[in-house]
């Protein structure tokens, strides 16, 4: 599987005049290699040059933790008084176009720029991300399992089995981190909840606010699955419930996002531009008045990483292709106000598009 | 103090030729604004003329959650069919040298050289480590109060308070994770626990082992206390104890590493170049005959961020300066057998080293 996938990078790389890719930190190195790059100030790296061997730059500490794979790559722990930007620079050897990790630290960036001076850089999802998009039915049951999970979660959140009021957001947030974890994720990578007014801040975080009857009360949450190769996929799915019947006019917003999502699912289908998904859930929320008070894009891309390619947003022409997952997830915000989320993975597929969250799309109430 | 610390940049700046510091994830965003920017595919950027007004520059959707400071920069809030890089560049205008943040995402970089094609680049920390890695009374005693919680959970652990045998490592690291929260940190930044020969392996992460009498049991693990301005200091501490009375080769091996810890503390004065702080410890271990065990550096500096400058390692001549404050944590790791590291952080301060973890080093036995 790892060496498949660099063998079809690798194809990327000659077609686009990419002559070594290397790749650090955050959700590639996994996906090529089964290995996760500790997010710290040593350098490990993946050297994959397009017509030689990969090798693994690791420091020697943390080499115990790799999983070897000498089919796959070849290992080069280094040592504390050793120069990792030296070793690297040495491996990728006269290439003049080096694509880079985009989540790899710039300080890394500049140190190789300083060492490999003639080069040319790119980043590096110019390469991965046609692969890494287009997700296999493995990947896509790993994605389903993933969303069965949190869906079970929010489930139990429409059913009122999740207290919310008298507790904090941020102690709800903790709770549905455990859950999160005790549902099979290895980690949760987000957990908003944003009750009365702050649900018109989306990417809120949950705070010393103490949730009262009455209120909206927004959740968005998700984490990683890691399988036993290493490889690790995510959730994230958004559900609003109300702690008390809901005034009419809240009613009537979410009516429209309703209608909005459930436009921008069935816009998802294969070789349907991205913008078109977009346009397909803001027209139902423009059209109903409420254009001004959806701020950000439609969706994003959901696999190894929690937001990658592709994203659906205005001005993204790129036809969906069969496989790809990402997230439709409309929002309407009401400054000082409310606001609203409704979200869901979607897998564009040769069968129409497949949600991978299925719970209760509604607004619950929960008294 | 944000503008206190931004003009000492800016003369920093001055000094080394750069026009313009761009500083995204990471520490330095929160360390120089109060504000730290979601790790996300939407740029969030401090652009910091040397000569100008800073601006920050953040997605639409984010920017409710910045306290905003007018008097220490101006907000520029992008919309998502707006492209960041062309207004980052916009306002670095006709920059020859630009730094970036060490943590930025290279893929922001690379599209950056491709918007200021003339510009040569640097690491964010040539400009700002020296500042940073300076803390003033108040940020040491920040970092003494996030010391001083760790040290209550490692002498509960000490004492036999938290459970290990029978736990999986991965129980003990929640539960330490959970015990890091309640002593005041907002957030967990790690919870190594590595039970028998897993601590041979210095960053092994906690997994599915459940611990036995008669094991080491190493235990490192930190946090992030954030304040009310925003700016969040660390912890971070490591102590051993064993599940039963340890066998005399490893008291052996253990007051080795005693002695080397403290001999490192007691050469961390003002003035001593870095790199004798680590002959000072290692040499220790190497006289005892134990050198090839010790594996890596003996430590780095700590403060907003969990590892930073200056770091103890053999290379670095820089002297401690006064409130310089960094980890002494040497380790002697046998692979296949057992493994100890004993860690304390240490401000270099006028009167000599000032310990701010003072629980007990000896090594606990629970039974």
């Amino acid at each position: 599987m790892f060496a498949d996938r660099l063998d079809r990078t690798r194809s990327l790389m000659a077609e686009q005049g990419v002559d070594v890719l290397m790749l650090s930190v955050g959700a590639d190195l996994p996906y090529f290699c089964g290995y996760e790059a500790m997010p710290l100030e040593r350098l490990t790296m993946l050297v994959v040059p397009r017509d030689g061997a990969a090798t693994l730059v690791v420091p020697r500490m943390e080499a115990a933790r790799v999983v070897e794979r000498p089919e796959v790559f070849a290992m080069r722990p280094w040592d504390e008084t050793e120069d990792p930007t030296d070793i690297v620079a040495g491996l990728a050897g006269s290439a003049a176009v080096a694509a880079v990790g985009d989540h790899m630290w710039s300080r890394f960036l500049v140190e190789l720029m300083g060492a490999m001076p003639d080069a040319s850089w790119r980043r590096g999802s110019d390469v991965t991300a046609p692969i890494r998009s287009v997700k296999t039915a493995d990947e896509i049951e790993r994605l389903r399992a993933a969303g069965a999970a949190v869906d079970r979660i929010a489930g139990r959140l429409q059913r009122g089995e999740i207290e919310l009021v008298g507790r904090t957001e941020a102690e709800v947030s903790a709770e549905l981190g455990r859950q999160i974890v005790a549902e099979g994720h290895d980690r949760v990578n987000f957990a908003i909840v944003a009750a009365g007014a702050n649900a018109a801040s989306p990417h809120h975080e949950a705070g010393r606010h103490v949730i009262t009857g009455g209120e909206v009360v927004l959740c968005d949450f998700g984490g990683t699955m890691v399988g036993d190769d290493g490889v690790g996929y995510c959730s994230d799915i958004t559900r609003c419930v109300y702690t008390a019947e809901p005034p009419a006019e809240f009613r009537e917003l979410y009516d429209v996002l309703f209608e909005a999502q459930a436009a921008g699912v069935a816009a998802a289908t294969v070789g349907t531009p991205a913008q078109d998904v977009d346009r397909a859930a803001r027209s139902v929320i423009a059209s109903a008045g409420y254009g001004e008070y959806f701020i950000h894009r439609t969706g994003h891309g959901i696999g190894t990483e929690e937001h990658e390619d592709p994203y659906i947003v205005e001005g993204n022409r790129e036809p969906l292709a069969a496989g790809n997952a990402f997230s439709v997830e409309p929002g309407i915000y009401v400054p000082g106000r409310w606001g609203a989320r409704l979200e869901d993975i979607v897998v564009a597929s040769p069968d129409g598009p497949d949600p991978l969250n299925r719970v209760d799309h509604r607004l619950a109430v929960v008294t």
